[in-house]
């Protein structure tokens, strides 16, 4: 039978992603809906650790919903990875009555989140807040639609440039084990090449391609690189191979960064981290514990965090095929 | 067999959406890739009957994945509606030697590609282009996903000024039939209220809720309003019964409009628009005729257009709930 | 000699206009540079009656400047009309210490501190926030470079299924006494024809001018209407007259509304207001009152508030003939 | 007298920047008003060399300004540095009966076209187009105005990942010899520090400013470096010094790029270009030759091409005061 929880905590942790106060946000109102309580947590695991908790009633949210980053600060803790640290953490929860924790953050914050569950038995729900996309039991982490189209805004506007001057720009995109967002930003983009972690193309492949572009008619070309690309060379390197090893183009390199990571969520995130929030507290409520909220099939579902974490997300084949179709 | 199609022709129909010409761009290219000429047919089904066709090579739709509208124009034909009209239709793609017809529109759009299918037996595969999400057979329509971050960016403006001042706002979105728009946009705008032509609220209620988020301790509101509401009035109507039944508030009323269809698609509807196009000339490269390609389970399906057009697309029950809670 | 101030309040009044939060986070700055304290005072006149003020140091305007609205919130007040009424706001100044007043808003906001000042002999600084630019001493108001940034993408977006479809649109802009958003952000659209105040075009001349640019060969056209354009009907008029009057258009309608005062303000406007905020607290410490801070020939200049209040802002006439050859 | 040109040509030249496909518009548009022809020159004056060069009508400059790069495209040409390059073009402009030609970029395009008239006496006028706002002769260049906002966005998107994890950014913007985006734009991002070419803060005080801020209560900073910078160190260079010098920083580097050259130009700067090419263009229908026109005191001047060049944009000191001020 579900213990009656009468207030939960909610933390942000790990690299920020756009939607994660639309996240706290809607974790805030479901307690306020459900008359229970609910504690904001700062700076993830730290604050635990501090015991910087402050408490949040349904108006302590208002107008955060578009607002990036997140308002509970996130940071990555060394002493949580400490038997001691999480004591600390733990008799923190309990002093405050916390009987529910919400994390929103990736794999590493979920890793987290069951080490505590498992030692203290505390319950534990994880919302998927990364723009990387690459967490298993969820067809859309929290802030990925939002980077995608920071992402795609910044190509457009570099190819305003590239097409201006006949030029062959490397655009470095967030990605460093997947590449969902280079492989949906550059199909996007209207990229000529994508380099994923998932697919080692090749230097000669890549050259060749980039060469049939050109006598097809094209003055100017985009090649999108994830972080994380396998051909084994960062993307300045990359520049120079070309440089060395191609005519006619006059090759630039942009690394966009982390203006990835911020901005206003788009009306997908807001909308996604509206459901997970209000998800993660129902499934408090309904005793259940060690499970990450995710989008399947449109729908709200529940998946093992052990699972989540473990599990591989896997590149879309079908888009790599529609990404090589339109490079016609 | 498959017929061994050498020519497919392209057209846009009924109201214009972002992502269109991303579609018009993937099936030239699918085309090109396949080596099968393409011909890009004006002002939808009146330049079918007009034959005011061009035809479309790789290069020739560059640049054009991130544009509004639709280069090949749009229109509404009363001359199609004629079997005379459709006649000539018909002759002009013999006479043009296209043996397969992609149709991007909505449902009176699909209607078209039917009968013409049905009377001449002509291959037709509708791609759903239209930002209403009113489409059976696809969870995403084209567009949908743009105009949805068009209009909460709109809502984000107004609330600004509605928050300064202590204002309530009914914002009119659009959706005649359906309320996707007005429910997901409602949300992640932070909307007290939404009204949709699905569920009639009633006025009593509506005057109740807005009381009831007064004395929660909110200085301004917003209501969300769907062209078709079912609530039996108009928007400014609905403006003068709170006015007249509610004290303290400064209510206003804004129209977003016709800047709904237009702008930039976003990324979500640029990769969908490239996977309908190829998925739409593969199709008809395949012998199959009279289907719609759509998005369901994150895969490219096909559903009779038949089914298409009657099915109904339900507002997502969870989606209510959740902004309920959300107005905490 | 100039008095020693210790202690300055800031509201903003009448409509709001992106940038005014600029401008407190520039007040209060400026006033902790110099080591004296700042007052927020909310809601305008209606606050400074009310006696709702709030000490604010540098850290409390953190992370403001990109936001619309007005984290002071602004009102109109009735009370501050009577003579009673402004005794009590004296009266609350006087208790707090407060011994400047900066005020961020229109020529309504301006008579109130000159009132205030005349009767009281209190020192006043404005700082002219309203989008509609027609305030005499400044070239550009606050928020009058952002709101054209809003009102042209609504015009681009608008373009986009203009054009799809061949049609003409009627959009109506702010502007009730002049046409600097109607005429800028005419031509920025590109549109063909500019309705503005201070121009009686004629109907006659606006449906000839239609016609030509029909025959000149354009398939689609804008034309920009200023709320308070004189040609003497509404917009909805105007759509019906040359809906009767003209062929071959498909005539539609859109009035922007008020997302035209919200949003981040522009570079432009950020970097205005901050200097707008320095100049009006140390116009105060030197002992200046009852002027504008403004922009002219590029630089910080004060205005006395009566010269701002009663001078006129003309429509630059180039522009007029600038619009005029562009349309062509 | 004047002569009584019938022919103009147009080009853009060197890097490209926001608003010159709508200055192209402008000198189309202006030219079909005076009933003269205009031709467009590909690719500067390279293009002028091989004779790549376009009639176009007003119809043909349709919906381009809101489009960021340039339809002309735009190169750095070696050949026209040679007597015989410049000697072929002249031959071009003679051949296609072309009489007076407007060219749209920086001061080294500029040379270019004193040249071309001081060697043939071939009528040339200047439109400043850059983000740089280094050319003498107008307070503001096409392009620098939209570069802003580009790059304000990117602060502030980077602003919201900074203070969710309470990190130290430092930001390269671009600017070689001149500090204006850095400048204006670190004001409106709220940076704590700004540094530019015209000025050596020093590393020490630096290091100094930020320790202040942090003691102040800042919890995150955000450092801009225009490329040109004086301090002797590329920026990841200060990252490291700052690293190994402060402690309690995550520091972090940001490199924008040329994203900041593309983009949909701002309302500012299509209504510039508009103004500019009408001007242009009358200025040489005029008989006048050798100038450049620039933007001051809100009107359309007349600047020797000369003077321009050599002239020196200074940096507003006012600005670097408020800038001070705002990071208090």
């Amino acid at each position: 039978m579900p213990k009656n929880i009468k207030k939960i905590g909610v933390l942000t942790s790990g690299g920020d992603s756009p939607g994660m106060n639309a996240a706290i946000r809607s974790v805030v109102r479901a307690c306020a809906y459900h008359n229970i309580e609910c504690a904001g947590i700062y700076r993830g695991f730290e604050g635990l650790i501090d015991g910087d908790f402050k408490l949040m009633d349904a108006r302590s949210v208002k107008g955060i919903i578009n607002k990036g980053g997140t308002i509970l600060k996130t940071a990555r803790s060394k002493e949580f990875r400490t038997k001691e640290g999480r004591q600390k953490a733990f008799n923190n929860l309990v002093k405050a009555e916390i009987e529910g924790l919400v994390v929103v953050g990736g794999d590493g914050s979920f890793t987290g989140a069951m080490v505590l569950n498992k030692e203290f038995d505390f319950p534990v729900v994880g919302i998927p807040g990364t723009i990387d996309n690459d967490i298993f039991g969820t067809t859309h982490t929290l802030g990925f639609d939002t980077a995608l189209n920071t992402v795609v805004d910044a190509i457009d506007k570099i190819r305003d440039t590239a097409s201006s001057h006949n030029r062959l720009f490397f655009i470095e995109v967030m990605g460093r084990d997947v590449g969902h967002i280079a492989l949906n930003a550059g199909i996007a983009g209207g990229a000529e090449e994508i380099l994923i972690p998932e697919e080692d193309l090749g230097l000669d492949r890549l050259v060749d391609s980039l060469n049939k572009s050109r006598k097809s008619g094209k003055t100017s070309s985009i090649v999108i690189v994830a972080e994380g690309d396998k051909i084994g060379k960062n993307i300045f390197e990359l520049k120079d191979y070309v440089d060395e090893n191609m005519e006619g183009y006059d090759v630039r390199v942009s690394v966009l960064g982390h203006m990835q990571r911020g901005g206003a969520p788009s009306c997908f995130d807001r909308v996604l981290a509206s459901r997970m929030g209000v998800k993660a507290v129902e499934s408090l409520l309904e005793g259940k514990s060690n499970y990450m909220v995710g989008l399947l099939g449109g729908k709200m579902e529940l998946t093992h965090l052990d699972k989540a974490i473990k599990g591989k997300t896997k590149i879309n084949l079908e888009l790599l095929r529609v990404s090589d179709i339109m490079s016609t």
